[in-house]
């Protein structure tokens, strides 16, 4: 199964300007497709700090997605501190050139060009419907941190990664407090050990907790769902 | 002034079940306290995982905030994980034992009190108006991912942080593209070297870039606006 890490580069969001949300986007993909999302790190947007958690997540995962700094102003720093962290050159792909120039004509303007720099011996990714291609560096995937079009691009980035067994979950909404279920959760969790069973209380609805089941294997999941179901109270199982 | 790092923790998270938005909260209050989030990491549930990132982060940063993994259910490790990050036991806290048993009288179950374990010599941290306390260990504040329970014990922990002279954002917001505007942020950049500005493109708004202008000296941050605006196209100025 692949794994994956994502940095999310982003003052805006470490000052609370920006409610990031590329993340559940990436997430909610991954899963469908049986890739594990280990782990995500938000970073400043400085040179340094990008360049030495792009060398670490790279190290330890299979694939790396970064979001955001990508663009022609002055702090956006991805592409350069990717560069860093492999020890390569910026430099001007002509390929992105020619479809730069394609796509603006007239409107030519310095920043545009900008765009084209990309680090030395970086891959231009596409999938079909997406028309702008995304850098792949080695294992590293480097996505705008725009969402609308971070959705976009999503495709080629999880194409390329592939899939595995896709997991299943499934979920169970109560009005149990987790104090209540806790004992009986703790029974369940230690019979159904390939499943990975979560606990989430929530407020305003229309339940109290939400618990899921995620795997692999559907029948197994069925059989730990089976088995709290037969142990809850009923007239405290929410049907949804 | 102080630094800041926060630790997600959440399968939930990086499986896509839920949106994360305690970060953006966090983010908003210690930005307007003059204190720097330099980092945020979403990890997994698992003991060994959270203790790692604890002590990375604790030993970088002022103050470490967790989030998520608190409660009485199989999957709310990050307590233990704490324990284990500062090498400390897990102990029954009397004054937590008692709270609960106040709080939930004759409901009382073994769940409830499995809330009163902390690790050995932790701190319960209160301010006026929040009546359930934050566990602190050395510098890490373990907190509940659990929103609601998030934003109304979040005063205690930014009162304990303290507070630094309070950062000062202004904002311009222009139908200009960022390709346009690069190579003039280039130049105020360069002579305005106190303010940290950012250029962030949107889709679906009004306005095409929103440009920050963040900083703790307003007069400086006052020079940088007027200087970009006297190079802004004006009729490209969105006034709000």
């Amino acid at each position: 199964m692949p794994t994956v890490a994502a940095l999310i580069i982003g003052n805006e969001i470490l000052t609370g300007k920006v409610q990031e949300t590329n993340v559940a986007l990436l997430a909610r993909e991954l899963f469908a497709r049986g890739v594990d999302l280990r782990r995500v790190v938000v970073c400043r947007d400085d040179v340094r700090v990008i360049a030495e958690d792009v060398n670490d997540l790279r190290r330890r995962h299979d694939w790396v997605v970064t979001s955001g700094g990508v663009g022609p102003t002055h702090d956006d720093v991805t592409l350069a501190a990717v560069a860093r962290a492999f020890g390569r050159e910026l430099v001007r792909s002509r390929e992105l050139e020619e479809m730069i120039r394609r796509l603006v004509g007239d409107r030519l303007e310095e920043g545009h060009l900008r765009m084209s720099v990309v680090p030395d011996g970086a891959e231009l990714v596409t999938c079909p419907g997406v028309t702008w291609p995304v850098v792949l560096v080695d294992n590293v995937f480097v996505m705008p941190g725009l969402p609308k079009v971070f959705r976009i691009e999503l495709p080629a980035v999880s194409e390329r990664i592939g899939a595995s067994t896709p997991f299943v979950s499934r979920a169970i909404f109560t009005l149990c407090r987790e104090t209540e279920i806790a004992p009986l959760l703790d029974r369940i969790v230690a019979e159904h050990t390939t499943v990975e069973i979560g606990s989430y209380p929530v407020t305003d609805e229309d339940y109290r907790v939400r618990l899921t089941f995620d795997g692999i294997d559907p029948e197994a999941i069925d059989r730990a769902v089976e088995a709290l179901l037969a142990v809850l109270p009923t007239e405290k199982i929410v049907q949804r």
